[in-house]
């Protein structure tokens, strides 16, 4: 690994807004970088840079596209079959998909890349073709564990405010049964070490939220504050990190609460995604703790109904470069 | 009644900061108005008055009160037996509490008073006096029922944002058990004809929130979208309400999507109140809908821990006491 070495970043759903995006950010960083390497189908990335005169140019590895950045969109090409119709998902394309995933991986597991950023994915057809993860973070978790960790975290980022997930993708039903004191505190462990290591912040305050209104009220509106999360808390702060909680959600957003802790642990998905995207729906950005390389990805989804439109937005996906780069000079991978 | 109608202003948990807030908001309007009266015990609010001067008025009637008003803090006494100690909670005081409410939502039936404003209450020392009710709102429900209303609905209100809850105070595991496409759309329909008589939207946008992290992603995450929710905005459409949804709640509240509706119907409590207080920590205010009076408080609790300290911040009583009046105003009650 060398201090060139590039950020590499899947394509993602080829029907959807990520090949568009893609190009706009190139345009937005190729002076400035963070420099990156596209892992994907090369074919998708012309068409989606339109009449916009943007240079794609295959390259062999991250060093050489690193080297081509500032002249041209660089791109690992591992071609699509057939090509892509925007708006149109397609299981045909998703062994695809998962291998520019897997491959972008690799090139950080081997150092060849500084991170990994990744372009959106539906999940729909990804099922169809027989993916078994709801999502990337769980995926990585998979193919890139790190020793000692227990397990991936979804963190979002967006302005002063950074979320942990104790449950991502899981429907709410469901929340309160997956919910351990166990699971908490482990990802809570988990983003307590990545602020130190990745963000900068070397004692970090852990504001841990409930689960109920009221974060229930003292038992009265539900008991897995008393039962599952207190139990997480008291857990984490006997491991030396400075948790507090469990408290109600809805006091723990506004701009003077958010300056009494530097991360929230939050029990499921709306109740980080939501203050995430009240602070900057364009520019969120989601990182994965918890796993052994870097990687970070736009927070919204493939959006098929502007996908080929030319309105989609890059704000996210750029944000997402730039902080893999900054976790990345962190680690003194970079 | 007549348009010098009162707002009955019911004291809430003594022991908590209610009576200073209250003694606060009428020095912020004893000049501009509107002009409340307090059900409550008047010893505490001369307590509450603590050095500042405000002088506390026992009255007969809400008419009474309408006259002193501008003089000063008029208080129907209907007395503890027992005086409060801020911040200690006392299921003594729980008769009165009561009473208090009670007495506040018959003067508004028999419109003595224009509205009900409600001070903030503890559930826990309710609950111990044997109070069934979750809340004000499911208590006036009962209590003060509008013909043909499917039940008292809970909006909440922040700067441009209007949020209606199809559950209230419930714990989490139980929201998916307990929503149906009926009270779904009944809360809707609640809403809509609130938004019409009270709020002067004459042909409200209802955006009907999904339940699920991106409101289920096609029966990927959770079927509730699609079993229950998009039924209920289809039996909306039918009875002539403009709703829209499921949408995903996390791309719901941000400015640009706060433009394309009038009130969001919310599945559970956070996610309306997450927003609410993201937009306005301090002067967000809750309206009953569905009930034969006019009803509003303030959106936050009784704070046991700064209660008694003069640090209590007024704005959500105020704003509470301003939209009561608009909207008795709206409905040609004052």
């Amino acid at each position: 690994m060398t201090s060139s070495a590039p950020i590499a970043l899947s394509l993602g759903d080829p029907a959807g807004i990520g090949p568009e995006i893609i190009v706009k950010a190139w345009r937005a960083l190729k002076d400035s970088g963070p420099a990156f390497v596209v892992v994907g189908d090369r074919a998708t990335l012309v068409v989606a840079t339109g009449r916009d005169g943007t240079p794609v140019e295959a390259v062999a590895t991250p060093a050489e596209g690193a080297t081509a950045f500032a002249r041209a969109l660089p791109v690992i090409d591992i071609p699509l079959g057939a090509p892509a119709v925007p708006g149109v998902a397609s299981p045909a394309a998703a062994g695809r998909i998962i291998a520019w995933i897997e491959t972008a991986a690799r090139l950080a597991m081997s150092g060849e890349a500084a991170a990994v950023v990744t372009g959106p994915i539906a999940k729909a057809p990804l099922y169809e073709a027989g993916f078994a993860f709801p999502g990337h973070t769980e995926f990585l978790g998979q193919l890139v564990p790190r020793k000692g960790s227990s397990g991936p975290v979804m963190m979002l980022v967006a302005g002063d405010l950074r979320c942990a997930l104790a449950t991502i993708h899981e429907p709410l039903a469901k929340v309160p049964i997956l919910l351990t004191a166990e699971s908490i505190a482990g990802a809570g462990r988990t983003t307590a070490a990545a602020l130190a290591s990745d963000f900068g912040v070397p004692r970090p305050r852990l504001a841990v939220a409930g689960l109920n209104p009221h974060a229930g009220e003292a038992g009265a509106i539900g008991d897995e504050e008393d039962r599952i999360i207190a139990p997480a808390v008291k857990a984490l702060r006997a491991s030396g990190v400075e948790a507090s909680g469990p408290h109600p959600a809805d006091s723990l957003f506004h701009e003077k609460a958010r300056a009494a802790y530097d991360a929230v642990l939050c029990m499921y998905h709306d109740q980080a995604l939501i203050p995430v995207k009240m602070l900057d729906f364009w520019g969120g950005v989601n990182v994965t703790l918890g796993v052994a390389i870097v990687r970070t990805s736009p927070d919204h989804g493939v959006a098929f109904d502007i996908a080929g439109k030319g309105v989609a937005r890059p704000d996210s996906l750029v944000a997402a470069l730039r902080l893999a780069r900054d976790i990345a000079e962190r680690r003194g991978q970079a």
